[in-house]
C-alpha cells in the first residue's frame, strides 16, 4: 500500500490525492502539520530533506518527493501522461512552468495571506500580483483556444495546474475576467473521480515523531 | 533542423546546448539579447508568451518551451532519460527540485550579482544564501553517496543542476566546503561532449523583430 505524507490544505499535496481518486488507486494518508513545524523535524528530513509535502513512500519502502514528479510516476502507462516524447514533453512543459512561474506568486500569495492569514509587504504583494497574472494570463489565452493545457485530453498538466489555480482567489487573485479559465475548471470539477481540496482521505495518521 | 532560442550566459539556454552536444544534434541557435528586452518583445512573445529563453522550435515548426521539458524531449530514447516509470520519475524529482528550491536562489542570485551587476537588498542576500545552501547541502550529501543524483548513470538531471551550479559563486556561493558536488562537477566535465557555458554553438543568428 502507498502511503502519502501531505499536507491538506496545500495543493502540491492535492494534485496528488486527486489523481490517486481519478485512478482509484488506494493508499493510507499521513497528515504533516506544516503548520507547527513537523515537517521541519529531523524525522520527516529523513523522509525528504527539504522538509516539503507531499512524498510518497512506495511499496518497496523508497521515498519519491516533488509533487508533479510523484504524478508522473502514478499516471506512467495511463492516458493521463502520453508515453509519446513529444506529448510527454508538452505535459512537463507545463508543469515545470506551474513550479517556476505559477506556484511562486499564486500559491505563495495563498498560503502568506490566507492559510497564515500574514499581512505581506507590499512589494511582495505587487510582484504576486504581477506575475501571478501573467501566469493566469497566459492559461486562459491557451485555453480560449484548446479545453486541456499540455495536449488534446486531460492530462497531469491539468491536475498539476488546477491544484492552485482554482483557489486562486484566497491569494486576492480575481478569476472572473479569465473565461477560459472557468470553464477549464468546470470540466475538471465533472470528471469522474474528482474530489474537492479539502476532502480527506479515508484513512489519516497524524505525523509524529 | 532544430532551431533553439537561447540566451547565451544563461544555465536555462547552457542546459539544452550541452545536451545538444553531448547527443551530437545539429542545430541552428538564434540568441535572444535579454539584457536590452529583446526577450520582451511582441516577436519573441509569438515564439513563447511568458517571454523566456530558452525555446525550441522543432522540425514541424511547433515551439516547445520550459528548459526542462526541452531536456526531456531531446533525451527521450536515450540513456540520458530512463524509460522506466519510477527512474524515470527519479530524474524528473531532481529537476522540479532545480527549478522550485535550487534555481530560484542560486540562479537568481548569479542572475542579479553577476550578469545585472545590481546591489540586491539585504534580505533578498539572506533569502539566497539561506535557501541556496540548502539546496547545496541536500545535493551534497546525496552525492557523498552517489555518483550522480538520479539514478545509477548520467541523466539529464545531472544536466539541469550542474548547470546553475557549477556557476553558484558567481552568486555568491561558496562550493569549497561541498566536496560532493565538487567531485560530481568534475566527473561532468570529464565527459564526451562536454562544452563550457561560453561556448557559442557554430552557427549563431541574432534575434529581430
Amino acid at each position: 500500500m502507498l502511503t502519502l505524507y501531505q499536507s491538506q490544505p496545500t495543493g502540491n499535496s492535492y494534485k496528488v490525492r486527486l489523481l490517486l481518486s481519478i485512478l482509484q488507486i488506494p493508499y493510507t494518508a499521513v497528515e504533516v502539520d506544516i503548520f507547527n513545524g513537523d515537517n521541519k523535524s529531523a524525522a520527516y528530513r529523513r523522509i525528504n530533506p527539504l522538509g516539503k509535502a507531499p512524498a510518497l513512500r512506495l511499496e518497496d519502502e523508497s521515498i519519491l518527493t516533488e509533487s508533479n514528479a510523484i504524478l508522473s510516476y502514478l499516471a506512467s502507462g495511463t492516458e493521463y501522461f502520453p508515453s509519446d516524447a513529444l506529448l510527454r514533453a508538452r505535459v512537463l512543459q507545463w508543469m515545470f512552468f506551474e513550479q517556476r512561474s505559477h506556484l511562486p506568486y499564486i500559491a505563495v500569495a495563498r498560503f502568506q495571506l490566507h492559510l497564515l492569514k500574514k499581512s505581506p509587504r507590499d512589494d511582495d504583494l505587487a510582484i504576486w500580483n504581477l506575475h501571478g497574472n501573467i501566469a493566469l494570463e497566459i492559461m486562459n489565452q491557451h485555453l480560449a483556444k484548446t479545453q486541456w493545457l499540455a495536449v488534446d485530453a486531460f492530462t497531469i498538466a491539468d491536475i498539476a495546474l488546477y491544484a492552485y489555480t482554482h483557489v486562486a482567489p484566497e491569494g486576492g487573485f480575481d478569476l472572473s475576467k479569465y473565461r477560459g479559465i472557468q470553464q477549464w475548471i468546470e470540466r475538471i470539477e465533472s470528471r469522474p473521480g474528482y474530489i474537492p481540496l479539502m476532502q480527506t482521505p479515508p484513512v489519516t495518521a497524524r505525523f509524529s515523531e
